[in-house]
């Protein structure tokens, strides 16, 4: 298959590099990873390669003993295993001049980009994004890291790919429940950055973009990575409040993946909740009208997405949980909420009271 | 005391900082870190907390508990101990705003270094060295990192200090041979980039230094600093090969401390000797004098340092060390050698017979 595909620059002070997005790219990844005459090694899960291995190593050139294949799921995420991954880096000899390609969903990005980050303090990495979340998200950004048991990411750095290739048939095999939860982050750009981008999801982009639709799929990715990408840019090491941004929906849906254990609800899937939320907060200070509040709440659930909380779940348990999230600021919630659509704010300047009726609101 | 303090700009792209040298200087620590109003961290190893504990904290205006003691030693370099440092780091709930205090020598400055690079994805560090070694070399430059199983330095991050402050007090309290391998680099700096400081050492201000002569100290400490910092802002990734210069005298040391197990002869001591055996080659090369090499020994020895490797080593036990070492290119050894007194040059252009004399004669 011949790929026609979009190519984006995520431009930044030091680390420019491309974005590739379309369909049957794994074909020429060596291409797009520019790593001609370089030692590669990949790094990806169990799931995965049961998958794509054959794929992979044809894509690559490589023998399966120079991939690395870590358990699928989040608790791989840890120190432990970052240790085990760079253990078998030195055993393999790379030297700096390696790059180490990244082929999974967020938590393949973020650990093989940590590992690429400390490695001989620092080799470069490409990644090969498999999820529809780790294309619009995870994988543009250059934030890496591990999770500790005092919380998620708590451990990283801010390293940039190489080059980041979307290719779109990867989505075929994803589970439906993954593709809904990378849908909340679309949503998200929309509603954060872009009204027009927005009403095209309304318009019917965001059922093609559930049922793969090629052209439609390959727009709406480059749309949400171009949005991030300008955010990045302007904010690399999120020392502004810019990056915050990124954030919206996102405290209300910490509060919902830590009360359930970070073990029932996938990350996108409480994002979308919390973007709902932050909609309705919005509406309630009269920043949105309740209208757009509402289409928000429709297009979170059109993506398959829920809009209600755990069954048993309280205010009082938001709001404790609210209360220990990073944006807190001097004993002060913050929360990313609405201006109006398109464009959002990082604020402490809300009325307690409207956040006490959303909670109570979708509690009910 | 009044601190009469000498002060360096590093010019980086995105991070210039200020070295500061000086007498009494740890007395306003806490205006040369420029960290007022910030929460603080001290990391410091068992030995230094034993001798200075009492001065640091009211140094900082910290308290016990806000002091993380590693065990003193080459050992503590690990990923295990990183870990510890950064567990504890958590447990203290320190936000990205805090700021960590490495108080010690290459070990405490590389690890908390490491440490502040991949907390929360990087917060920032001040060094305050405590030995000759890393007032010269290893505080100035962003190099941080542990060491593995597999060699030295192997997990790492380049993050530059906020600040570094130099109080030579501290080294009224360093073991003269500790004393003695702080030399063998600042002798190194006049072999590779200034012959006339070179001859400033030889006039006298060596043997000032190691009777810790206030004003020669710091003197000498900040043109090292000069030198080294002028080296790191044309090549702050290791990239260009220019930073290379700075292991003159590295190759043939690292061979003596593998070959010693590293628990024999400190670094600084490998490092005298690889600068007479350096220049030794270069001689024998016809780059430099013989007048010249035997200079560069002379004063090597006057600092205190062998100028013999350890009993037993032979020619082939430095030509098998050396063939691991990370300058290796395509299976050729490079070498930093002299191509004038005040000039080094990172080649593979030697004739390997004159190498073979210049082991030779070391090992008779």
């Amino acid at each position: 298959m011949s790929a026609v595909a979009r190519h984006l620059t995520v431009s930044l002070a030091q680390h420019s590099y491309e974005i590739h997005i379309g369909s049957g790219l794994m074909a020429e990844a060596q291409r797009y990873s520019d790593v001609s005459r370089r030692a590669l090694r990949i790094i990806t899960d169990s799931h995965l390669a049961a998958l794509h291995l054959p794929a992979l190593l044809a894509a690559f050139d490589l023998k399966s003993e120079q991939v690395f294949v870590i358990d699928a799921g989040e608790p791989s995420k840890s120190w432990a295993t970052a240790e085990r991954v760079l253990d078998w880096m030195l055993s393999q000899k790379l030297s700096r001049d390696a790059v180490l390609i990244a082929f999974g969903g967020g938590v393949i990005g973020d650990m093989a980009g940590f590992c690429a980050a400390i490695y001989q303090r620092g080799i470069e990495f490409v990644q090969v994004p498999t999820t529809l979340l780790s294309m619009v998200d995870s994988s543009v950004g250059g934030k890496t890291g591990v999770n500790h048991a005092r919380g998620k990411n708590l451990i990283g750095a801010f390293h940039q790919p190489r080059a980041v290739i979307a290719d779109l048939d990867l989505l075929k095999t994803l589970p439906r429940r993954e593709l809904s939860a990378g849908a909340a982050e679309i949503i998200k750009y929309g509603m954060l950055g872009d009204a027009a981008f927005f009403e095209q999801l309304e318009g019917g982009a965001i059922d093609q973009l559930m049922a793969l639709h090629g052209e439609t799929s390959a727009a709406v990715v480059e749309r949400c990575c171009a949005l991030k990408a300008a955010i990045v840019a302007e904010d690399e090491f999120e020392t502004t409040g810019k990056r915050a941004l990124l954030n919206l929906g996102h405290t209300f849906g910490h509060a919902v993946e830590t009360y359930t254990g970070y073990t029932q609800w996938l990350h996108g899937e409480a994002v979308g909740l919390g973007l709902a939320m932050a909609a309705d907060l919005s509406a309630r200070l009269d920043w949105i009208s309740a209208k757009e509040a509402e289409r928000c709440m429709q297009l979170v659930a059109r993506a398959g997405l829920p809009i209600r909380p755990p069954a048993g779940m309280q205010p009082a348990d938001f709001r404790r949980l609210m209360a220990a999230d990073k944006k807190v600021a001097a004993g002060q919630l913050r929360l990313v909420l609405l201006k109006r659509l398109g464009e959002a704010v990082l604020t402490t300047d809300f009325d307690d009271v409207k956040l006490g009726d959303t909670l109570a609101h979708f509690c009910h």
